[in-house]
């Protein structure tokens, strides 16, 4: 079985590097390939899904599945060759299911759509983009009617992103950030914080430099990183020694910095992921919403709180010393922190962000089930945001046209940054049990024992386990949205 | 037959596609990567060049050759249809003789000995470098044994760059280029020229500012290109709206100009490739020798001349007064014409610059069939530089180190760059019998004539035809060294 075992992870390391070169592509499209080559990146990219699709879905990995069963069934379930078994049987079972050219049908619209969209939202004409949305939606049912084991549709997409998460996890978690959030917002929205000094002149190339020495402080592997100007921040890369994050410097605002330490929660996961797992599926990260949590953890407990600012404050004052002179480090955060609904998820605060979410996987579901049209989306969408955050949405572009996630295919994909959010305050506290004075410790600038407990803890699983299990194995506990809820109130309340 | 080639087509468009991801991961890593990825894009390369490998010689792709062999045998032979099929079928019966295994091992020895090559290079270091080389050629070797049908060991390796074309045929050009040239050279080498105004303080952004410019008048199209900074220039890209030139901008003299002129000819071949042909390997680009004429008759032929400088000289005076201001036009070019032998390939003048290549061509020949060892190459550079240029080599990082080709693999390459050469002149005459006064209109900035010209005789055709049937549909002839060498004797003797 030693020469079953090594075909198969021949075999999967090679779908594993097309994965990476897809990533590669999708930056390189985002950041420095000449716009007029879409139509040569989509042929690219779906030509690497499919190929992709065909490794896998061969008989020849069923056989290989077939004759390690045994092995695997002999061996520790943790271990990594059992892991590694189980989770390319998952993979299998359930790629096997998709028809190659739905795949490629997907990846090509999603190209396609994504085209659409750019333009759509320049032009703030929802009309434009609905067909193209349409499509994508008719092309995920397609998919779902390739399953039949799952409780409800929606399950299956968002299975994509959170493995082994369902719908009905989802709503336990969603309910109660609704019922409780919405109050908390209303009761903030109205508070006087100063924070004019946020909004001024902050030259983007000081900004770049002020990123650099950002993740430098926070502890990242020189010579594997590269940080560039995107429109929207996001984190990707090739492997552990291929990092790239992006951040959008605005010159009008200090939006980059909370962004930066965001995506660098996001690096540093796929940094410290199993070097010894390298080219296989286990090596890779866990989930979307175990990535979201590590890019949360970072953002809001080390990056919203005032020990990391006393270290880091006297940098910016110096960079930007006409705005910040003057202003405190109190001053600075709490303005840092300010409770105020935005129609824009991505400009949105700690408090109202899950809102954001809780109103997407909503209409997600809605839309699935055919109980919202797409025609009617942005009636909807509108009514909505002014339920949930009271505020008036007065165009598409900042509505339903916002996120590139729906054009680009990617349904149940927003529910895990909430998930994000709700386990990154669990993972939080468990990393508190077991740091003392972890406060303290980052205020003195002493990042490396919260990023080994991460490494320990979260990173070195890789994907060997369900995000749930995952979870529990570095809290406890599954995911449960309470310490969450209780934080926000405590935190803001 | 309709749906076998409709078969054949989506075939080896996938097979284009993978080419095409490859580049860009190539330029991704010369220009973009974390050093530290280096590893990681070796599994990429080698997947991507095994998956290429397979899907072209499958079974499926000689039973669609077979298929359709009464469908091209019906057709005119320069038509699109009958072109593909021989093409494809050409690259099968190459690529079918060589075990996946080999060709996998060939891309990952490159990619490691580049690795070695640049801290060899740096440290000058070529014993550290040597067991690489080896590994490199005896690959190659076993390569020219998966084959049968040669007159001799080097014309399998020729092939893979230069279709069609032999070393015998080389020889017959590069004979009279050494012949001639070096005689040339020794009577040019000791004049007086004025130059040192071309080396002092030239800022790097101003000169990224005028590669902009250069590039907009030579007539790129917009949204399609992009020119990077990096230590080698080079063009590359995905396809024909996807063009990446790079150029190396050192702040101590102004070789980027002409750089640029010269990739600037590369990539307008790209751009003008047969649109219609798109995915298809018919829509590629014939051989290097025929991208190299491009990118030499823009250098030499426009970027070298009077006319073109008395158009663009008054912008680069204005970027660099300091420099330039009273340095008229026509010393401005003998400066920059200056015929003065240098131990470094990319820094050679027109006329020294095809001995550099008879050097490496004649090196290679006898490396491979064990007339020079790799261990006594210095000694044999060395010796053969100052035979044919003169010059002494003080240091193998000046001298055998200094080009990337053998690092990475590519044996049977150099003779392209002088192949190139000497068919841009014979393509430039053919250009100025049917343009009247293209010098002239060169002068006037009147370049879309010549850019119509090329593509209508040379890009139009892509890979349709072998490098030599391209040249003689050109400009009447197969190729001779005559043209080339009487206009260097015109123009410099």
């Amino acid at each position: 079985m030693a020469t079953e075992l090594e075909q198969l992870k021949e075999r999967v390391a090679q779908i594993q590097d097309l994965a990476a070169v897809a990533r590669v592509l999708s930056w390189d499209q985002q950041t420095m390939m000449p716009p007029a080559g879409a139509h040569h990146r989509a042929d690219q990219q779906a030509t690497i899904r499919r190929l992709a699709h065909e490794l896998l879905v061969a008989p020849e990995t069923e056989r290989l599945l077939e004759a390690l069963r045994p092995l695997e069934e002999s061996l520790d379930p943790d271990s990594d060759d059992a892991s590694l078994v189980r989770v390319v049987r998952r993979d299998y079972e359930k790629e096997a299911r998709v028809p190659t050219e739905l795949r490629v049908e997907m990846a090509r619209a999603a190209a396609e759509a994504r085209e659409v969209w750019v333009r759509a939202r320049a032009e703030s004409d929802f009309e434009s983009f609905r067909p193209a949305l349409e499509r994508n939606l008719d092309l995920r049912r397609r998919y779902v009617e390739c399953f039949d084991d799952f409780d409800e549709p929606y399950d299956v997409l968002l299975d994509d992103f959170e493995p082994g998460t369902t719908a009905a996890e989802v709503r336990a978690v969603f309910g109660p950030v609704r019922e409780r959030v919405v109050p908390l917002v209303a009761r903030l929205r109205d508070r006087d914080v100063d924070d004019g000094f946020l909004r001024g002149e902050f030259p983007a190339e000081r900004q770049a430099e002020i990123a650099r020495d950002l993740v430098d402080l926070l502890g990242y592997r020189p010579g594997t990183w590269r940080i560039d100007h995107t429109e929207h921040p996001f984190a990707s890369g090739a492997g552990f020694d291929d990092i790239r994050i992006t951040t959008h410097y605005d010159p009008g605002n200090l939006e980059f910095v909370l962004a930066v330490v965001h995506e660098f929660g996001h690096g540093l996961y796929e940094q410290q992921l199993p070097r010894e797992l390298g080219r296989l599926p286990t090596g890779r990260s866990c989930s979307l919403g175990i990535h979201e949590s590590q890019s949360r953890l970072w953002e809001n407990q080390v990056g919203r709180k005032l020990g990391f600012w006393r270290l880091f404050y006297p940098r910016l004052q110096q960079a930007f010393p006409q705005q910040l002179a003057d202003v405190d480090v109190e001053r600075f955060l709490s303005a840092l922190n300010r409770v105020q609904p935005s129609p824009i998820r991505i400009h949105a605060d700690e408090v109202t962000y899950g809102l954001h979410i809780v109103l997407r996987f909503e209409l997600e579901q809605e839309l699935l089930a055919g109980a919202v049209e797409v025609r009617d989306l942005p009636h909807v969408w509108n009514g909505r945001m002014h339920d949930y955050l009271g505020i008036e949405i007065r165009d598409d572009a900042d509505g339903v046209l916002q996120d590139t996630h729906w054009a680009s295919g990617l349904i149940g994909y927003f529910p895990t940054y909430l998930l994000g959010s709700v386990m990154s305050v669990q993972i939080w506290e468990a990393a508190k049990r077991d740091l003392p004075e972890l406060d303290d410790r980052v205020e003195r600038g002493e990042l490396a024992p919260l990023r080994e407990w991460l490494e320990q803890h979260v990173h070195r699983h890789g994907r060997k386990f369900l995000p749930q299990e995952t979870l529990e194995r570095a809290t406890g506990s599954t995911i449960d949205p309470a310490p969450y809820l209780d934080y926000l109130e405590r935190t803001y309340g």
